[in-house]
């Protein structure tokens, strides 16, 4: 069958719709899924406007796209636990699970692991082929396009973790994109008494106030000592744990500021290249720098964060877009506007 | 009375000698210690020549010195377990016991702390008065001179138990100066099967061969990524735990790109001012970046290490010098010749 | 003054109300609180019922009562943050925060510890004196009388704390008296996905329910390996941690039983004497088993998971008397009935 | 072929050696061991003498031995590592590495594993095949008999672990049997500076000292307080960490009395049945009662050990049994008599 579309990243800006591709069929343990809704992340804007990825090349064409839902359309033999029909959400980390990596109980640092969308050819197209474990049954509860949040709230759940966020633990989140928002709710889902969170945008931080932010903070203009200053002023303590959910230099320096003695500074972003990091400030304070990779196990958990109402997601889809827009989508997400795009696939 | 005398650090490279000071009397729970040895260290290096120190200003005039030996020449109301003429090594760090940080297990970490040498006066001078507890009595087999590397190796202890090195951990070590040197041996001590260490300076390497590394390599004119190419190739794998004991970009670089996905990285050293580290790197592996600060119940476990054989200490002190030689020491020490000066007050 | 009344316990069953006692006064940072309201605890009754605890013997006569809430009368010198007529929660362990336990972090383990209310006098009286950190302030929504469950709801934070709880775990409890009851709270606040909690009094079951356990059961009639295959067919898997709220052989049997391969039970509940334990089912599980002692920084988070709605405490307390009902008061609470039984000295 | 031979248990002190049974060929990724000594372990005894194990049947008749070392007689496809002719040491656990248990790092809890010799048939014949990552090269300094010894050595070295040891712990050791004595080196190796073993029989003792051990105590006729009073009198302390190497109440109580406040009690011996346990005691203490079950990727760590000269053997064979004494090395070992027996098959 020819009647897969898929949305190829030829190089820079330059991302095109092509249709009739071979339609992949599911090997043993494998489902074959039929898209419906894909986010866009930063990692794709970053691919798609500087044509590489972490200092490293990128094998062009490739189909992008790491977050997305769909349904099941076909499954390969030995597939057990799932039927053609089900609604699923996606894991883009495909695990070798023989690794030393992947047998100490970490997959996501996985030596042979692909991630899809970045690595290997991803979400943007209509069928897809994963393992059946990367496949994810969404409750009744979760609709559709929601539940392309489920990749990264996995994102925040794996951080949190990391973090080891407890019952009354004071926390700092640096960033109020979706990860930022999703990283705030999650900690509380883990205890945290008191969050406090920064961003550059205004209508970003009403948006936190609402979903439950303690404390928002407008750092425009700004220095990292002085948010740090601040930080501390309302709090009356530094942080316990800092979550870094921006990726830039100003964030990284915000959050080792602005921790306690004896804290954690969980990097969730991703920066690139060097970054500029006050180690000093953290060696006085001998704080613990925690960065993040991706999710393991995390879905699951994610799924029940949702289910059970204890992450909210009303107000993060900000904008909706047809297979038609994708620069459109492209260059809305690049401006900064909004919280998270998605576009249909159906 | 009015007969001690004490090396008085007046501004940049500014030090002179001060004689008929008077001798500071032990108060209640206090020890009284003519001072035998003081061990010169990188960091009375930098207030010495740059005249601050970690971006602040220092009290001129200031007595330096962290690392000493002497004995005890007086005693206060209440000390029960020390006598008038044992030999002690001194712990620097003077903690308050009260605050959260004291109470919660890390009194390295006090926020009342002062460091003696670097934010009180310190112990280059005839007579210094400290807390009972910062006293511990030297046992037969360890020399004056010897006892003043209890301090960088209670700083080594402390490291290896942030990096919780285990039996069967591969190890490296960045740099082989007397920190380096000390900490290879710890963890050693620890468990660590296989030690690789690091350094420009090509005796430095003989004596860390001498003193049971694995691995020695001459970094002299490689960058970061060449060097964890050696040592991954060496070791045909990378590092589980790298301790970063020189304090500089390079080789905070070089620690990260040495260490395995889900390791950890101890910073030893003592940066200066903002440093510029691969976090991108180190989020591509998701390690820890494990920060340090001097040490807290450190000293029985160096004692122990020393009178046990477990590390030895035999060609890390190179040079002695008098009271007269501060200069003179100071500048050498600086040039990067030898691996631990000490003076003696004798 | 000698207007001070008091409970005294001066052997088995032996309680009496003394009248013109005299009135403790608050030396340098002390409080003297007047009593509102006294919870009455297992370990109350069994102190009354067996003239003994921990094996131990008991000083009489000694004033019962370790969860209390009362106004400040009275305020000592030194005292900053608490003024005459807070109205107050009180933490009973008195620590003297300078031992190897109190300066490790861990105050609840002070060698020197003195528990109000069962090695010295507690609260079941009209005044009482304590240190300043012992009395925590209640916020406007907490009353005094749900005030008194901050004590045990301390002891599940701190469990909770020690077991580890994270986002996802599935968990049991077993027993549903008040511990059991907050201690159910406690691990959803800290991310618990799924609570099974077990009791053989279907009314506190039904209030387990109310109050969001997931499953309830009646193990009434059921040994302890019957029970822990009822919870994983329900379940469909064992726990990930157990919380062992009772305190005697079957329940810790049914913790370990119940508990997965790698996972954690934590004893809550206070055995006495020498218990009989499947370490045999333990071992061929790899599982930790935790106790726990007491609280340590417990309260503030207690306080807060009250203040904020995680815990709820309706229908917890449900029986209150007065200063002339204590034997009435006991004789209920030793018959099992209810859940929470208060005494208001008021 | 069937040129095999092999000691089967028919049942209770019914052991028997059978010739002429077919010799098993390696399939894809696994090898075929010529088995030269195996080792003969209290499971061993305790499956002969009571016809069970761990309260559970056993499948007769079985081939019993999971301590052993042999030559690589046949490698089945796919082998890359490993050579015809290798010697080799045999670890004894199947893990099916797909397994929750084996995909969070822990393939000792793997829910589908087979432990050669008590569940499947084990070593006790001239031929076994096993899988390749079962085989452990033997460095040339490491003869075949002594080699037997790195099975108990990893289960101790897995125990440390578990037990977090550190430099500068004083650990208790309960029991010098050769999984004791192995433990005591273990510790020291990974830093403990000061270790107290007991046991009943003096030679056991005096082999301890000669091994390492600081103290010494023979505990005939003493209970478990007594013991732990004798400890704490001459360390000065109670234990951070005390190592349980016996599986009896006896010991079990020892252990917990002996352990300090806040400290680790690791469960290395192998209890039968429902134990007696002071759980009051370690509840007064807060003491985490840690089980151990087997070990994981812990081979290449005994070797390293045994190579490096850390853990010393010499003594600790002390009975050499061939192919027709088994009746006669059975009721030797059960007697209590030696420290290790082994089995020549050559």
């Amino acid at each position: 069958m020819s009647d897969n579309y898929r949305m190829c990243l030829y190089g820079k800006e330059n991302v095109k719709l092509e249709q009739g591709c071979p339609t992949p069929s599911p090997s043993y343990g494998e489902i074959q899924v039929r898209i419906h809704t894909v986010g866009i992340c930063g990692t794709d804007i970053h691919m798609w406007q500087s044509g590489e990825l972490g200092g490293a090349g990128i094998k062009f064409p490739i189909v992008m796209g790491h977050e997305a839902t769909g349904s099941i359309s076909c499954v390969g033999g030995g597939v057990t636990k799932l039927r053609v029909g089900d609604r699923v959400a996606l894991e883009a980390i495909i695990a070798c699970r023989q690794c030393h990596g992947c047998l100490s109980g970490k997959y996501n640092i996985c030596q042979d692991r692909n991630i899809l969308g970045t690595e290997r050819n991803g979400f943007q197209q209509k069928f897809v082929v994963v393992p059946e474990r990367n496949c994810h049954i969404l409750p009744v509860s979760i609709p559709l396009d929601t539940g392309v949040l489920l990749e990264p709230l996995s994102v925040t759940v794996h951080a949190c973790e990391r973090g080891q966020v407890a019952i009354g633990d004071v926390v700092v989140i640096s960033g109020s994109g979706s990860v930022g928002l999703l990283q705030m709710q999650t900690v509380k889902a883990a205890g945290a008494q008191v969050v406090y969170i920064t961003d550059i945008l205004p209508e970003r931080l009403a948006l936190a106030a609402s979903l439950g932010a303690d404390h928002t903070l407008d750092v425009s203009n700004m220095d990292s000592k002085e948010v740090a200053r601040r930080v501390e002023k309302t709090l009356g303590k530094k942080a316990d744990v800092t979550f870094e959910c921006v990726g830039n230099d100003q964030s990284i320096a915000t959050s080792i500021y602005a921790t306690r003695s004896g804290g954690r500074v969980v990097i969730v972003g991703v920066p690139s290249g060097i970054s500029r990091v006050p180690v000093d400030d953290a060696v006085l304070k001998e704080i613990d720098i925690i960065t993040t990779l991706g999710y393991k196990d995390s879905f699951p958990k994610a799924i029940s964060l949702l289910e059970q109402g204890k992450v909210k997601v009303a107000g993060l889809i900000t904008d909706r877009y047809g297979l038609g827009d994708i620069d459109k989508a492209y260059r809305h997400v690049r401006s900064g506007a909004g919280i998270k795009s998605v576009m249909s696939l159906e």
